[in-house]
């Protein structure tokens, strides 16, 4: 694809996401980086731009709204806490940008539907940031959970994804701040293994949510680790863990009537290049490697630069796939949250 | 071993699993197989005796009472429905017959009690016949999650046991019969769950028990599966998933504060003379293989004759510690059995 065609990112913050977002967009051939806005020093910003190859020419603004103004920019990348996305991210589709936005979309569903209204009205393409949704490897998984041969009717999945933050962590990290996302592990963590469980539902909600005894929050009341249990009709359940004191785990169980889905490192692979999962139907035990020739952060840029494109190319409208996902993703954290609060009562879905 | 100190069995009934523990009996140094009791045809008993290697001197009884007043039977094998294992077990005690029986050891917590007096009034070994507890990697995987410095503080456990019985099994086993083995799935697959998740908690009891949302019944109210939460103090749990209408699944991933443990097929082994888990500690991912010369089911036969040999051949006194396992096991599978009878409350163990 010719530069010309290529989606221009802008990007909020120098911070180690965007590091990675950075390359990621590095080595997508349809995206790249025309503009990063900084909140401290335009030196630092100007020293981060290099040490991570941006483009020589990518514009530093000092403010996220002059970003947003900027007309070299087509889309924004938003690595900022999750109290700021409402404001930034209906800000920026009301300027046209189109939005890749970090998980937890938002603090709750309401705020998310406001999001959700700004890009319908401005016709402007929403993904979340969900890496491991756009890795090869997903797709596969995807394919043998809904294949009835070898995979049968979904019984029960477990997945659950921890690991063990340190001290500083634990007392400062913006994820444990009440004021910054409230939502804790279950926001960051739990995020993951509840879009793991729908989508081995094939994105189809429960109809109750409850929260397993044995949640830990910490002063703030901010969520350490949790469970909870999500139901379909009789016989189909799902449960998920998600934890900042246990050891790094990142497990998806999926148990069909005919077949079993176990992948061990669903969220970031043990390998960049190629990524594994193991099925077992019909008695036999297969191990499945997917080669990916890049790492899955920039599958996702990739993937979310080709829909921008066929917007701004093709006058396309937005596709609303990505945005259904984060939007269902949010209602089940929420939900879970719901119960935590309300001493585990069973949250009923329906109609929401 | 000479044969005069072998352990004499004596089984009861023709049925497969019987055929399984005869080839364990006979690989199994310390132990031998003096009589079978059948309630079918002689004929019948002659032909099973020959057809699976019984010693050619095994006595054939028409009756489980006559082989319990057999002289030449030091320990009797109980594979009959769970209902009757209460009467049977304690008939067998009474003759200071040492027991290995069958999981669920009883219908409930309360019958159980009354086989473990009879066992101690006369002095009987006891043991349930949960073979994996006997493989060596099951020694191995409670090294690791004792192990402080690489496992940590035990944070999460999750185990499943799900296989797709068929149509005939679901019409007629006697496991989804109310007469005979009234705890269903709970207390046939689920048993092994529970193990696992008590194992990995060095064998102590949690705090509550709660039955969670899913639960599949038949038309008889017997559990085809179900799913728990076991809560300990803070922020310790386990889940657990049992069933029938799931494809074969023998999970168990439990994750401490610094390692995870991963066990796939925990409960009967892939294969016979090895058997794998995998460990994550210190960001490194590792495979363990653990060679076994005998199958499980041997290993068990071997310790539970060892135990035995101890009594009858140096005077010592029954072993307790097998025997406190099931019960902690029974005690589960009735709390989980009470929580989903009383509408999913949770179920506090205090005391029991």
């Amino acid at each position: 694809m010719s530069g010309d065609n290529q989606i221009r990112f802008g990007l909020l913050t120098c911070t180690n996401i965007v590091r990675k977002l950075s390359r990621a967009i590095n080595l997508s051939p349809n995206a790249t980086i025309s503009a990063i806005a900084t909140t401290s020093s335009i030196e630092e910003a100007k020293s981060f731009t290099k040490s991570n190859n941006f483009p020589p020419n990518t514009k530093i603004h000092i403010s996220y709204e002059s970003l947003l103004e900027d007309p070299d920019v087509d889309a924004v990348y938003f690595p900022i806490p999750t109290r700021l996305h409402l404001e930034w991210a209906t800000r920026a589709a009301r300027k046209g940008k189109h939005i890749l936005l970090d998980k937890p979309v938002a603090l709750n569903v309401s705020e998310f539907d406001q999001i959700v209204e700004a890009c319908e009205v401005n016709g402007v393409q929403f993904m979340d940031g969900t890496q491991w949704m756009h890795n090869p490897r997903t797709y596969k998984i995807k394919e043998f959970v809904n294949d009835f041969e070898s995979f049968g009717q979904i019984k029960s999945v477990h997945s659950c994804f921890s690991f063990a933050a340190n001290d500083d962590f634990l007392k400062h990290d913006i994820r444990v701040k009440p004021g910054l996302d409230g939502l804790g592990a279950l926001g960051d963590a739990g995020w993951y293994t509840i879009q793991a469980i729908l989508l081995a539902n094939d994105f189809k909600l429960p109809k109750t949510v409850t929260a397993l005894p044995g949640c830990v929050l910490n002063d703030a009341g901010i969520v350490l680790s949790c469970g909870a249990l999500f139901d379909w009709e009789e016989g189909i359940s799902a449960t998920m863990y998600c934890s900042f004191l246990g050891n790094l785990t990142m497990e998806i169980t999926a148990i069909g009537t005919k077949g079993t889905l176990r992948v061990h490192d669903f969220v970031i692979p043990y390998r960049e290049t190629e990524a594994a999962f193991t099925t077992s139907a019909r008695g036999c035990v297969s191990e499945h490697k997917v080669m990916t020739e890049l790492p899955q952060e920039a599958c996702m840029v990739i993937e979310f630069a080709r829909l921008v494109g066929e917007i701004k190319n093709r006058g396309a409208k937005p596709d609303g796939f990505w945005l259904s996902i984060s939007r269902k993703t949010q209602l089940l954290v929420d939900a879970v949250k719901e119960s935590i609060d309300s001493n585990l009562e069973p949250v009923f879905l329906s109609g929401r």
